[in-house]
């Protein structure tokens, strides 16, 4: 058997029995068909692009790889049922390392049932990390579904993963929870789930709210209105960065926090609903017939992070 | 804008409009639910590794990305349907290269009807190209259906690949259909569903016929018997390399040919329906309730070939 094969084998082998009817080990993945919609989604991180090896460990690159996926699954209304796991290895990168990769991955992993139904490993000059997430969604919810007079609802925190970042890059020391808003972002999977039935719309915020917000806006015909009072940015943040915090709350990227466009008549149900929400929800601000991003009545530009 | 969003829209516009109900331009693809078995692969190919671009021209890299994932889903059973790309691009490739890899991907794209449901663009040291393809299959091919007694069926031809490999690293002058077996290999896709009904158990070749006839066999815990006159070893590569051929046959990689275990009765059906095969399709011996691989008699070891 071959390095490859057995390092394959040492990965899936964490992860559990390979999921019913056919798992890794085959070309492919088998999967019943169930009722709804396959949803699929896919994303990259690479080595001195997305994460350096100074400032993450391998566990902290698993999860966030993980989380970023699943992040991209909540904002489409789905449920989390299986993945696919591409992997670029540097030479020097062994199995050891592999295993601190996966044990990254495997709280998110075990939390949310994912079956690992396939993969690929490959040597490669720098770490990579592909992987692909499939779920299924009752009622998916769509960039373009958005309509006038729609509340702007997020749930999660803005500016702390850029903070972090701009705190990490510079070695200046920063509030503990930034760094970990930068290192283990945490996907809304079941803010999501709740709330979609009350949704017309969502998108995640991993480049800066402003540019997914404009990607949402444009989706749907619309443009926005955001009260800066409301925005979910952290005293932490304002007292950290004062002359700062709000870029990084706007344009800093990172966050995976959910944005969702509510009907005022679904926001009064969920509202009741979800009075003691377990997430840090909230309302800021509205989807209007006008296109652009207007912030206290002051039109945004929408350009936000990149990578 | 930024680049990014128009490198992926020139790559998405490429393969026309998106599938319904929902494609690319949202955070993951939706698609309806069918009766039968979702059946998911993913591969990589990464410049340096699996080729180089001394060698390869971007079409031929795009080509042979997408063709070596459809030999994935023909070795399951599985009708492919809608795909996922991930790209890992260095700076220096540009629109206009990018757009030669989707040329290079798009006939079997359109040849199979194939969505493209998602993708991921990412910067990176060196060009990298990750996909995951997704198909369904009513009688799913796993690797560990073979029975004993199973007559061995191939469809495809052995060694040109690695032969084509071998002349071009060394700049040997070989026979143009060893280079385009190298470069431009054939998935078996049509002989895949068409032959799906008679078999038991099925696997692509890539890592040589020894190696992945050896995962089969042990799969299905089964050995097997291989004719040595039976080999679909082409003239041409005898006559090229006499003193390698069979070693090409046996251990060069990338064929992408496809093995079938198929039981004599299921052979006689088989063979009476496709009488006219319009497949190079060989019967190259069996599988016995022995562990090992045996050619003509003498055991094999099923040591492959690494990327």
């Amino acid at each position: 058997m071959s390095k490859e094969f057995e390092k394959i084998e040492r990965f899936i082998s964490l992860f559990g029995p390979p999921p019913a009817p056919r798992g890794p080990g085959d070309d492919g993945c088998l999967l019943p068909v169930r009722g709804g919609h396959l949803c699929m989604t896919t994303d990259a991180l690479v080595e001195g692009v997305h994460f350096s090896r100074k400032h993450f460990s391998l566990e902290e690159v698993g999860h966030k790889a993980l989380a970023t996926n699943l992040s991209d699954l909540a904002a489409m209304g789905a449920a989390p049922d299986f993945w696919l796991c591409a992997l670029g290895l540097p030479p020097r990168l062994g199995g050891r390392q592999l295993e601190a990769l996966a044990r990254g991955m495997l709280p998110l992993a075990q939390r949310y049932k994912l079956k690992l139904s396939g993969g690929n490993l490959t040597a490669s000059p720098v770490l990579s990390i592909t992987l692909s997430l499939g779920g299924w969604a009752k009622k998916p919810l769509l960039r373009s579904g958005a309509k006038a007079g729609d509340k702007l609802y997020i749930v999660g925190v803005l500016g702390e993963a850029s903070a972090g970042l701009w705190g990490m890059q510079r070695g200046l020391r920063v509030p503990k929870c930034f760094l970990e808003a930068q290192k283990r972002p945490r996907p809304w999977v079941e803010a999501a789930l709740a709330l979609a039935p009350y949704a017309h719309a969502a998108i995640d915020v991993s480049d800066g709210l402003l540019q997914d917000l404009g990607h949402l806006c444009r989706a749907s015909g619309l443009g926005a209105r955001l009260e800066g009072g409301a925005l979910p940015i952290s005293e932490a943040l304002w007292r950290c960065f004062p002359k700062r915090a709000l870029s990084f709350g706007l344009r800093g990227g990172e966050d995976y926090a959910l944005l969702l466009a509510i009907s005022p008549r679904g926001a009064r149900h969920m509202e009741r609903e979800w009075a003691a929400s377990p997430w840090p929800l909230s309302c800021i601000g509205s989807f209007i017939d006008l296109p652009g991003i207007w912030l206290d009545g002051r039109r945004m530009g929408t350009r936000g992070f990149e990578h």
